[in-house]
């Protein structure tokens, strides 16, 4: 059986959800559906989630929101007239989310938490009942009575172990289950949604815990492109790839998953498919555990800004047993997370995301750095760029990181930092921000410029 | 005024210290000179240091040593009469000598102290007589006489401050002055020898404390090469280098100088010579603060061997605030030190010489790395070899790491590891072992391959 998760473009209108149906109709196997709220219809369009954030927040402020409501009420109720749904269904939503407002408003986590998750469960018992509709056998689940229960931290719910439990007994269900994806109960009882990319978790929590034979991520793209199609002019789609590649890809601004939501799945090494709702019959991109690379030994080239770099200089600094761990522990004092730690024989620079360092921050570290490790020298360097290139072929491969630091010289690139020999699937190159779109053009021209149009 | 140090093959024998007696006359400004001990005349030879090393261990074990102490005085002795002195100096030697022994073999690690140090306090004593039997105004100086004052550990002083202002005052000697390397004086009056590289250390000090024009490190080589000679063949000299070019280079093994003798000169801003007493109208190689760089942005090659990677694996590592710092105090509770620490998303690599882990030290941390940190994998890899390319023009020069892993593909050397971005003087490539002279070769002809005689 297959898990099939779709994302709130897929579910945003009457028009999107009857291709949902065709999708779901069209294989036997997809037995659970995980869907999101509904999403934008066009880029100026507001998704339902926000509606309901603004129609919280506005309850929360002035202890009324009739407005707001029927903003959320009223995108329902196009979808379901254009399924030729009753006004049944549209009666148990409304319903539903006045009685979300008579949560404890004293509790204004878990009520924002309720009236989020509001947009994917109203949005599941819409779409089990135009399933019904159209003659499938369906029905819509409540996280709830599947067990779906989760740790009760409001907007960053962790998975039980007990979940994938009690989610087994779904595997062999007759009906197609309709399941809204973004959130889980706590064991008290209480709804907690999770993190970003919620729906995602969901689904992939699902595909484990029935042990899927395939998770299926709906989504609007045919598939994961070998480079950001803003970047590069039509870059190659990826036919297959590992775990390890999406994450290292999706790490430097893949967008198409959340990374951690595949978690659950990598786990038990559920295959994932990636597909398009709106294109089906495109074989999407599979991410898997394992696979066979053949000709090109990258599969993808991503870049990320926004990094910035603590030099650090003090001359005999290898010999002196303890002094990384020193650094790092004035950054963790700090709660500040980094992404790289590259170092000469004297010298060491750490590399993290530059939206952690506030000025105060900032001049505290420095500070505590040149007092506490007694340094020659310490300063703070912005806007560097991190392009990662992956490839599970890469570490068997001779001279691909020549071939990489050949392309940035052509396209007269200043390499920063290269950071290879941890993973074997990737190479990170650090440059200046401004050099990053030409980088990755370059870079893509070097390891796809003769490729056809898919990669392995 | 300058600061003349003479190794341990500039003075092993009388013909030598002939040599740099006429070095020492050739140049007025050349008024401290430092001397080792005599050291080997040909490969097969015993280091006087090392005689006297046999001697103090033969009397701490037997009370008597004295076919040992005849050993060591008749070297003194071979070269007195080959420059023409008289008895007088060989009878005030012995007479040390046995002094020495009188001294307190409840505290061995002094007693060995004074008993190594003779070699260099003799030596001076010898030349300073040579030096005026020929008519040159020159005096021997103690160590103690002078204020080099040091840290009571034996075999590792270190320098005190006060060292320096006492220095000071030999800036204005008339005479030259014969100063023997190799140790200093605790406060308490104790001798105390430097660790490895003494007499550099000595000579490093000196020029430091008397603030000289210039510190002169003969030796037996013409100059620093930009590569081993014994891998490539017949590579071109230094001319100028940087302390910091320098201290990167002699980290992978270029064994001209030991890089802590180095310190108090580059504190101090003294410019070093290393010139070859067998030849000295060879310019040799200066070691400056800055240098200008033309052509070449690569000073140097260097490899060495023999190191490990403890290679880390867990999903979303990087979210981890702490992880790094953690694996650090891990290594650091068995007092181990790291040379790199590169990492992927998912996982890091720590590399460290391998001579540190017994097979005990890696079980350990091992287990300690699985357990405490819950990662999803951890191993060790060994007999890496670290390749260092070393120039002041490095960071600014486009291509420099291209150039470099296009030889080594050519070379069908895989490359495990690469480090850059922190120094701004260095590339680092890990490599096997097995590779390291094979990538030494092809490096050196990539950036070497049409220079002339001599780099900058």
């Amino acid at each position: 059986m297959k898990v099939a998760k779709f994302g709130g473009t897929s579910v945003a209108s009457a028009e999107q959800i009857k291709k949902v149906a065709a999708i779901v109709a069209e294989d036997k196997e997809r037995k659970i559906i995980v869907v999101s709220a509904p999403g934008k219809r066009s880029s100026d369009d507001t998704k339902v989630t926000d509606l309901l954030i603004g129609l919280g927040e506005a309850f929360l402020n002035k202890g009324e929101a009739e407005e707001e409501l029927q903003a959320v009420v009223s995108r329902y109720d196009d979808i379901a007239k254009g399924l030729g749904l009753g006004q049944d269904i549209i009666a148990t939503i409304e319903a539903d989310l006045r009685e979300r407002l008579e949560f404890d408003r004293n509790k204004p986590e878990s009520f924002m938490d309720s009236i989020k998750a509001s947009g994917e469960d109203n949005n599941a018992k819409l779409i089990a009942s135009y399933f019904q509709s159209i003659g499938l056998q369906a029905t819509y689940l409540n996280p709830k009575d599947a067990g779906l229960l989760v740790s009760d931290e409001p907007g960053n719910a962790q998975v039980l172990p007990e979940a994938f439990e009690n989610l087994a007994k779904l595997r062999d269900t007759k009906e197609i289950i309709v399941f809204p994806g973004f959130f889980g109960y706590s064991k008290e009882g209480t709804l907690v949604t999770f993190p970003r990319g919620g729906s995602d978790i969901t689904g992939s929590i699902v595909a484990a815990g029935t042990n899927a034979d395939l998770y299926e991520n709906f989504t609007d793209v045919d598939s994961v492109f070998a480079a950001n199609p803003n970047v590069v002019e039509n870059p190659v789609k990826i036919k297959r790839m590992t775990y390890r590649e999406m994450r290292e890809l999706s790490y430097a601004g893949f967008s198409v998953f959340h990374d951690e939501a595949l978690i659950p799945a990598f786990r038990n090494s559920i295959p994932v498919c990636v597909k398009n709702t709106n294109n089906p019959s495109s074989s999407g991109t599979m991410i898997i555990a394992e696979r066979e690379y053949f000709m090109n030994p990258v599969i993808g080239i991503a870049a990320d800004e926004g990094f910035a770099t603590i030099y650090v200089r003090k001359y005999l600094m290898n010999r002196e047993v303890g002094f990384g761990r020193k650094l790092l522990q004035i950054l963790e004092d700090e709660c500040l997370s980094y992404e790289h730690m590259p170092s000469g024989i004297d010298d060491t620079s750490v590399i993290l995301r530059q939206n952690q360092l506030t000025p105060e921050i900032e001049e505290r570290i420095v500070t505590r750095i040149r007092e506490e490790l007694a340094v020659d020298d310490v300063y703070v360097e912005k806007d560097f760029a991190m392009v990662m290139i992956v490839g599970e072929g890469m570490h068997n491969t001779l001279g691909v990181s020549a071939r990489a630091t050949a392309a940035l010289a052509r396209a007269k690139v200043n390499i920063e930092m290269i950071n290879q020999g941890s993973s074997e699937v990737s190479l990170v190159l650090g440059i200046h921000s401004e050099d990053a779109d030409g980088a990755v053009r370059e870079l893509y021209q070097e390891f796809f410029g003769s490729a056809g149009d898919t990669v392995q």
